[in-house]
């Protein structure tokens, strides 16, 4: 079976699971609930639990057992979007080739649906992952989330990214800025998988540095994407960081320059694996990362 | 030593290990970090922790344990309030004497400070209480708590309470509201040290009872200090519920009525401690709930 098959039935048995999770008899509150199937159920490429899932069998743990808990780093990229679109931040009008959550609903449920699906993610690798796993390697993995998401991670990388005082050419700052609001993410959902299988140390520090590629790698095709594609092949603004003269990597490298960058990166990723067992799909992962068109 | 020498050395505990959690070296990203200390280390009562920590004694376990933990409920208090006082929610001016955090510092980075309190009240309960408690006390806590916030309690709560449908004389609709936004938070509050000090189930059946009996009267004495209040007294806008004609118990039951209503809670609420170990404490806090001044 080719990479993108595998890809499309992961993606199929994730988002039947948060279909699942997200079902609900009664409208009430009016629209929140409706709210949150907008967003999560709307394509994605569903690659953080990805991550998770395949971290999480290359030590033995089957996909079923991880899909229940995994999922909420879906309810994390969710919030993380649907927070980012506001008004008082990026101001975006499409995601995923529909309106924004705040222009089809409205700002105020936008704010509260991004907060409930951050506060779900919690409660739900919580109330999974006990039933699943050890309730310390559970804890070791809400820590080490709320480490990835906080001021030293994405959420501090988004105040980064609307900082006005950032320098377009700071090719440092734009490396560390995707660090923390990208490739953070990515390595905590990789290592979620592998702390719930109980992964030997060692193993996971090559791990983390692979997903810190990958990371990087995903960021600048972001960054190549936005100033090379249209909105109807994204679904999603483009041409935005441009346009409001944002730093990025196309910006501080060039286009051609940046397409070196990423493929580094993904050399990097793939060496950090030596070592590992069953590193395939995650090769296969990286070298998909940078050929994608969305 | 009475109610309020009680209250206001806790307080000081608390507000020091507040103190303690959010100190930093470098300010960076820029102002998240100040952002973060302004809204939390601003007076407060810190009502939540103390219940969180007033269980716990009550089971056995030491007030300094439980504070690292307890702390976390602020995080999440400062969550709700930031982001209620934003301008697509409540619009607020003032919160506790002081401009509202968006207005003090800006719209965007108010939201992901909120978004950072919620965030981070999860990691430090994962990461401080697994050094004290049970793995799976702390998972519990954790997977209530997240129920506790969410679309069916404080979230949900939220949404009803800006749904301009709502009808200002639903007496029934108004508790549901008030056992939503504001009690199931109290509830989730007191069981958090209840949990970790490992009370028995049945015994905490009648916590609950008593923090949702408490949290209504709680936010019935909002209500009537909304309306009888000054902004000066408050610290924070006031009248802004008759203002956009919003239900509350005032306009459903006139000042009088939510008067008796507020003491028939407290009422209540003691009288469900009744069978329950060392309840001093939380008897006198249900009275101070109804004579308090802000």
């Amino acid at each position: 079976m080719d990479l993108k098959e595998q890809l499309v039935g992961l993606k199929s048995e994730i988002d039947s699971e948060l279909d699942k999770q997200l079902r609900y008899d009664n409208d009430f509150p009016p629209r929140i609930r409706e709210a949150l199937r907008y967003s999560v159920l709307n394509g994605g490429k569903r690659l953080r639990p990805i991550l998770a899932i395949t971290a999480g069998e290359m030590y033995g743990v089957e996909k079923s057992k991880l899909i229940p808990v995994a999922v909420a780093l879906e309810y994390i990229q969710s919030f993380t979007l649907v927070h980012d679109d506001l008004p008082c931040m990026d101001d975006a009008l499409l995601r995923r080739g529909k309106p924004a959550l705040h222009r089809e609903f409205n700002e105020a449920l936008a704010t509260l649906a991004g907060d409930a699906y951050l506060n779900m993610a919690y409660g739900v690798i919580a109330r999974e992952g006990v039933k699943r796993f050890s309730a310390e390697s559970v804890l070791r993995v809400i820590d080490e989330l709320s480490d990835a998401l906080g001021v030293d991670g994405v959420l501090g990388g988004q105040v980064l990214d609307l900082d006005p005082s950032r320098n377009a050419s700071d090719l440092e700052g734009i490396t560390r800025l995707h660090q923390m609001k990208t490739a953070s993410f990515f390595c905590a959902s990789l290592r979620m998988g592998a702390i719930l299988a109980k992964a030997p140390d060692n193993e996971l520090e090559k791990l983390t540095s692979y997903a810190m590629e990958f990371g990087l790698a995903f960021q600048i095709t972001d960054d190549i994407l936005d100033e090379t594609s249209t909105v109807e092949e994204l679904g999603k603004d483009v041409g935005h960081d441009a346009e409001i003269k944002r730093a990025n990597y196309v910006s501080a490298y060039t286009l051609k320059g940046a397409r070196t960058q990423a493929q580094q990166a993904v050399d990097r990723a793939k060496d950090a694996l030596i070592g590992l067992p069953k590193t395939d799909f995650l090769k296969k992962l990286a070298d998909y990362l940078i050929e994608r068109r969305k």
